[in-house]
C-alpha cells in the first residue's frame, strides 16, 4: 500500500491480519504534531501504542471478544511531510477517501487532534447524516490560533460548521475560551462539561441507527492516567470511566462508522502508561465498536 | 517592592496585572525549603507553577469567570535566605504586614508548609475571629521535629495554639503520629479524615461571614495526581475532589481572607503532572474566592 | 539466620524489631524475576519498599494501631540463584516450613507472582482447609508460558490444582486469555472482574474461621497509582480502594494466617509513588491482618 | 518591542539590561521546531536555557570577562505561528533586519537549525563579505527533505547558495547522506569532519578581518553531553572542546558580527545538563565575541 | 524463518533487506537476561537498538559506505523461554549453525553476555583457530556465580576453556574480582586494561588472516555515554573511542567472521542515548567488518 | 555509636566490618543540605553512594587491594537536625574529634560542601601542619552568601582563613565570583583551574610528608558524568581523570589523615551513574590513601 510505512512504529498493533484487502477494519497511524500550540511529539504516539500493544492480551473481558475474531489489518503510518500541515490533511484525506471506497472501517492512531478534521470530511461524503461524538477534555472550538486556521485547536470548530453543530456531541470538556464555551452553548451542539460515561450514557439513544464517527483526545483523562499528552489539563477522568464509555458505545445501537484517538505524546510519560492505557482502548474500539 | 524576585520563577503567573497597585490580589512565592524532613525541592514550586500556567486557558468553566474579571498582580518571589528558618519567616510576616495594610487578598505559593506560620499570624492581626481551613494529607500538628520548633511538620499546631484550636478546621488527613491523632481528637479542633469534599461542604455554613484563611498542602492528593511532593502519601483524593472543594469553598458563605498551596516540589515529577494540577487550582482560587 | 541478606535492601521496615526470635510476623523479601514475561526489575521491589517506607510513619489512623503494637521482624532478602526458577522456589518453600515450624506470620514482598506458589505450599501443610485471597488484575491462571510450566502467569492455576479450585478467591481481575477466563468461570473457583473492595466485602462472610493466605500483585491499581511494575494493565483501582480491601480483611472473621505483596518494579516509576503506596499497604497489613 | 514575548522563557538570561535602546548586544529567542524530521521540542530551548542560567555565575574565568562588563538586553522570544514555517522565517528575517538598523549584535536562541537561514539572508544584507562558521554533528546541506525545501536539515545548503560554498565554514561534522557530503567535497565550502577545536583553530588566520556569523548546533556535543536534542549522534565532542572552540574564536581576529545556538529540546533530559552547558556557552559568546 | 519474532522489536534496522536468502549478513536479537546478578532489562535491548535506527544516516562518513552498498537482512528477535537458560542457549547455539551453514556473517544483539557462549561454540565449529577480540568493562572470567555456571559473568571464561586462553583478546577491562584478574595474568590471555583503541592497535596485526569473532559489552563506555546498561562501571571510554576501536578492526587484516553487541538495557537511560550509540556501532559494524 | 543511624543509607557500604572498634578507617554519612542556594538534595548522597555500592566489586584493578585487605567500617550516618546549620556543623565537628581521638582515618559522605569546614577545624587541632586538597568545580571562597556566612559556597574560604591561604591547595575550579578568583590569585593559596590530574600531579611533591586532608565536591566532574548534583557546572573533567588524581595521590608521599567527597544529590540523576561513580571513587579512597 503505498504513502504507508512503519517509520516510527515499533512494528504493527498486537494480533494484526497481514492482509489488507481481506480485513474490515483498518488502523493506521497520522504521526502530525506540526501545529501544536504547547508540548509537540505526538507524531511518535501511533508508534507507541503499538509498541505498548505487547503487553496486552489479544482478548477482552468486558467485551468477552478476542482479536482473532475480527478481521483487521494495521496499515502503518502515513508518511505525512513535516512542517506542511495542508499538505498533511490533504494526503489524510485521500487515504480515508480510498479506505471507504474499499469498504473499510477506519480506525486511526494521532498524531494531533487536528487530524480528524480531513478525517470527517472523508466521512460525511460517504455518510449522509453523519455525527461525530467527541471525547475531550478541550472545546477544540476555536476559528484560528492566533490567525492560523489550520491549529489542533480547531478541528471540532470545523466539524460543527462542516455537518451542523447540532451533530456534533462533546463530552468530558474542562478547558477553553470564553468564546468557545459560549459557542458551545449557543450553537446547538451537544455539549457536556466534565464528565464522559454518565452523559454519554444518556445521549447515546439519541443517536440510534445513525452513521457516527467518534473521535477521543487522550487527555480527557486526568494527567493522572495520561501525562503523555502535549496539553494536559488537571481534573480530568480515570481510565475506567473511558473504557466504561467505549463499552456504553458498544452496546448503544449507534452505528460506528469509524474513529480515532488522538494526542498520546510520549516523551511526557517516562513510565509509558499513556500508551499502555491507549493500546488497551484502541483493543477495545476495535472489538467493540466495527461489528454491528 | 523591595525583596523580591523571580529568581526560581518560569516568569509570572498567566495573565497578571503589572500594576501592584492597582491589583486586589497578589500572588507571590516563598521559595523556601530548608527544615523540611524527608525530600526537599519546594523552593522551586512557585516558578515551576508559573511555568505550568502557560499552558492554561485564562477562563475558567467551572466558575464561568476569566481572569481578565479580576485585578491581580504576581509579585514574584521573596528573597528567603538560604538555611535560615527564623529569618525568612519573619520576611514573610512582615511581607504579609505589608500586603494586609495596602488591602490586598494575599495568595501565597510554597515552598514548605512552615510558611504558612508567619501568614496566620499575619492574618489573625487584622482579621479577628479568624478561622483556618487547612487541607492537607498530614496532620502537622507536632511541636517539634526531633527538637527543632521551627519544623514543616508543627505549622498548623501553631496555628491550633495561637487561635485556639476550636478555630481551625482540617480535611483530608491521613498521615501523622499517634499524638498528633490525639491532639486532633482532644483539643477541640474540626478534624476530618481521608476525604475533603464531603467534610467541607458539611463544615462550611458553620463559617457563614467569617473571616477564613485556606492552606491548602498539595499532597492532599493522591501521588497519582501528585507526585511532585517531598512527603508524597498514598491514599488520597483526587484533582477533581480538590477542585469540586475549592468550588464549594467559592460558592460558601464563608469570607476568605488569603490562601496558599504549598509543597510542591517539583523534581519528583518528570511529567509536570503536579504543577499543572497546582497551577489550575492558583487559577480557580484567584477566580473563586476573593470576589465576596 | 542464613540464607538473608541485605543485597538489594535499602535497609529494613521501618520500626522492625532486631530479634527474630521475639517476634510473631516475619517481613522477608523474594528479589527475583527471572520467569517475567514483560519488564524485569521486580527483584528490587523489596529493597525499594523497605527504603519508602522511611518517609511512612509508624501509626496508622486507619487501624489506630502503631507498629511498637505489634512484634515484627524485618529478615532482609532471600538469596535467591540468578536465572535458576526451580532452585529459588525451593529456597522459598523451606523458608516458609522454616517460619511457619518456628510459629511466625510470614508477609513476603516480590519479586514476581510465581514465588507465590511454594508459599502456598508451605501454608497448606501446616494449614488444612486454607483459602486464598488474590487480587491482582490478571487471572494468572496459565497452565504454562510457552512450554515454561514455572511462569509468573501460573501461580493461581497452580493453586487451584492444588488447594481445589473452590478454595481461590480472585478479585480484580481484568487481564487474561480467554482460556483463562474459561477456567475461571467453568472451574469453581470464586472469580470477581474489575473491582475489589466491593465484591470482597461480600465474600469476606464465606471465609469466617478459616485460614486465609492473601496475595496482592501491585499491578491490581491502576497504572496511574502504581506504574513501577512489570505488566501495566489500565483500568484499575485506586490506592484508596486497596486500603479499603484490606481494611475489610482486617476486620473480617477470616483467619489470615500469611500474606504477600508481588511486582513491585521500580525501574518503572521515576516518581517512586508505587514503593511509597506499596510501603503503606505493608504497614497496613502488619497491624491489621495478624491479630486475630 | 512588537511581536516579542516570554511565552515559554522563564524568565531572562542572567544580568539583562532593561534597556534594548543602550544594549550593543541583543539575546532573543526563536522557538520554532515545525519541520523537525526526529524529535520535536526545541521550541523549549530558549526558555530552558535562561532558565537554567540562573545557576551560572556572570563571570568568566575563561575570558577573565564580567556580565556586567558588556551592555546585553534579552528580548525574549518571537511569537512565530505554530506550524507555518514561511511567516516563522520571514518574522525571524524582518527581526533581525531591524536589529542590524539598530546597530545591534544578535544572539539567537534556537529553536531548530532552519531559523539560521534568515538569519543569514539579513546579515548578508548588512555585512558584504559574510563569511559563516558552521558548528554541527549533521551537514545540513540538502535541497529538501522528502520535498520540503523549508526543512530543518537544509540551511547550510541554502547558506552555500546564497553565500558561495566557499564562504561557508563547517566544523564536527559526522552525519548525512552520502550526497551531502559528496557536496561538502566538492563545491569549494570548507569541511571539517568529526573534531572543532583544532580545525577551527587552523582556519580562523583565514578569517582574519572578515564579518564572520557563527551558527552552533548543540548536537555537535557529544550525547553524553547534550542528550537534550531532536537528533543525537554518538561520537561527538565534549562541552570542554566546544568551550576552548567559542574561546579561539574569541581571541581571533575574526569579525563576528553575529550568532546563535539552536536544536536544544529539553524534554529528552531530564539532567536538565544540555541547558545547563548551553547557557554557559551563550555566557561566553556574549562575553567573548562581540567585543572587537 | 522459525523461532524469530519482532516481539520486542520497534521494527527492523534501518535499511535491512526483506530476502535472508539473498543476503551475506544477518542481524539477529537475542532478548535474554535472565541471569543478571544486578539491573535486568537486556531483553528490551535488540528491539530499542532498532527503534533508535530510525534517527541514522544509511551513510557512514567515518568508512564512506552506505547500507546500501552491504546485502543485509535484520531476522528478527530469537523467542527464548523466559527463565530458562539452558534452553535459551541451545536456540541460540542452532541458530547460529543454521546461519553459518547458510554462509552468512551473524551479528548479534543482545541480551545479556551470556548468550556469547553458544555462539563461540558455533563458530569455532566452523571456523578453526577461531580467536576472540572482547570488549568490556568486566573481565566475565568467573566459574560461576555463587554456583551457578549459567551466569553472564562467565562468557569469557568459557571461551578460554574452550579455544584456550591464547586465543582470547580482552581490551577496556576495569573490574572483576581479584581471581579473574590472577586468571587474566596467569593463563596465558591477551589482556587489556582500561582502554580499547591504543592496545587494539597494537595486537591487530597479531590477528593477520585469523578467523576472528567480536563481541562487544556496551558497558565498556563510560556510564556518561551509555547509562542504558544492567552493570554500569564508572572511569569507561567514550563513543569516540569505540568508533575508533571498530574502524581499527575494519581497517585490519584481521578476518572477521561475526559479532556481538550486547547488555543494553533502556530502562535505565531516559535519554535513549544508549540505543542511539549502540545503533551507531551496529551500523559500522555492518559496513566495516565483514567485508573483506 | 551514638547519633548514628542509617535513616537514609541503603544498608551499609559494601564489605564494611562490623566493627568500629577494629576499624581503621571510619565511613559516615552527614546528609545536610540546608543551606544550598540552588537545587538541594545532597541529603540522600549517603545513601544513594551505599546503595549503588553493591554494583561494584570489592577489588580495585587499578590499586591491586581488595576491601577485605583493609580494616573499615561503615558508621551509618549522623543524625543532623533538618533547617539548623550551625548545630549540624558542631555535630559534625564533635564527630571527628572522636574519630580522631579514636584514632581513625575518617571518609566522610555529604552532603553539601559547608560539611567540610567543622571537619578542617577537628583536623587541624591534631594535625599541625595540615594541608588540604580541594578538587572542585567552584572556588567555594566567598565570605558570605547574601548574609549568610553559613553557606556551602564558603566552606574553602573559611579553611584558607582558619589555615593561611598557602596551606590550600585548589583544583579543577571552574566557576565563581570574580572577587572569589581575585582572592585565589592574591591571598597565596595554591589555585589550579579548569584541570586536576596534571596539576595535582605537579604539587603533589611539594605535600611530601605533610598531613594532607582531601575533600571532592563531585561536581568537579562535568555533568555528563555527575549530573546528580545541586550546581552542575559545564566544561569539567572525566571519571577518568578523577580516578588518576585519586590514584597520583595514593600513589604519592604526602600523608593523607581523611578526605570527604560531596555534593551527591541523586534525584537529579535518574541513571544513577553519579552515584555509581562516587561508589567507585570511594571505594579508591578506602583502599588508596590511608595505607601509609
Amino acid at each position: 500500500m503505498r504513502n504507508f510505512d512503519q517509520a516510527y512504529s515499533g512494528k504493527v498493533f498486537i494480533a494484526s491480519s497481514p492482509s489488507y484487502e481481506e480485513s474490515d477494519i483498518v488502523l493506521y497511524g497520522m504521526p502530525m504534531d506540526w501545529t501544536v500550540s504547547f508540548r509537540p511529539g505526538s507524531r511518535f504516539g501511533p508508534g507507541k501504542i503499538r509498541e505498548a500493544s505487547i503487553g496486552l492480551e489479544e482478548y477482552s473481558p468486558y467485551l468477552d471478544r478476542h482479536l482473532e475474531d475480527v478481521a483487521y489489518h494495521d496499515a502503518g503510518d502515513l508518511l505525512l511531510p513535516f512542517g506542511n500541515p495542508q499538505k498533511s490533511l490533504d494526503m489524510i484525506e485521500q487515504t480515508i477517501d480510498m479506505f471507504l471506497k474499499d469498504g473499510k472501517f477506519p480506525i486511526g492512531l494521532g498524531g494531533e487532534h487536528l487530524v480528524t478534521w480531513p478525517i470527517i470530511k472523508a466521512m460525511s461524503r460517504k455518510y449522509e447524516n453523519l455525527a461525530v461524538i467527541h471525547i475531550d477534555a478541550h472545546t477544540d472550538l476555536r476559528t484560528d490560533y492566533e490567525g492560523e486556521e489550520l491549529s489542533h485547536s480547531t478541528p471540532i470548530r470545523k466539524a460543527c460548521e462542516w455537518l451542523g453543530p447540532e451533530n456534533v456531541y462533546s463530552f468530558g470538556i474542562r478547558s477553553g475560551e470564553r468564546e468557545e464555551f459560549e459557542y458551545a452553548s449557543t450553537s446547538g451542539m451537544h455539549f457536556h462539561r466534565f464528565n464522559v460515561a454518565d452523559p454519554l450514557k444518556q445521549e447515546l439513544p439519541n443517536l440510534e441507527g445513525r452513521p457516527v464517527y467518534v473521535t477521543i483526545d487522550i487527555d480527557v483523562l486526568d494527567p493522572a492516567y495520561a501525562p503523555g499528552t502535549g496539553t494536559a489539563e488537571a481534573g480530568g477522568i480515570t481510565s475506567k470511566e473511558l473504557l466504561e464509555a467505549i463499552h456504553f458505545i458498544a452496546r448503544s445501537e449507534a452505528n460506528v462508522v469509524g474513529a480515532d484517538l488522538v494526542e498520546v505524546a510520549p516523551a511526557y510519560d517516562a513510565s509509558e502508561k499513556t500508551q499502555i492505557a491507549a493500546a488497551k482502548f484502541i483493543r477495545e474500539m476495535i472489538l467493540g465498536w466495527p461489528q454491528k
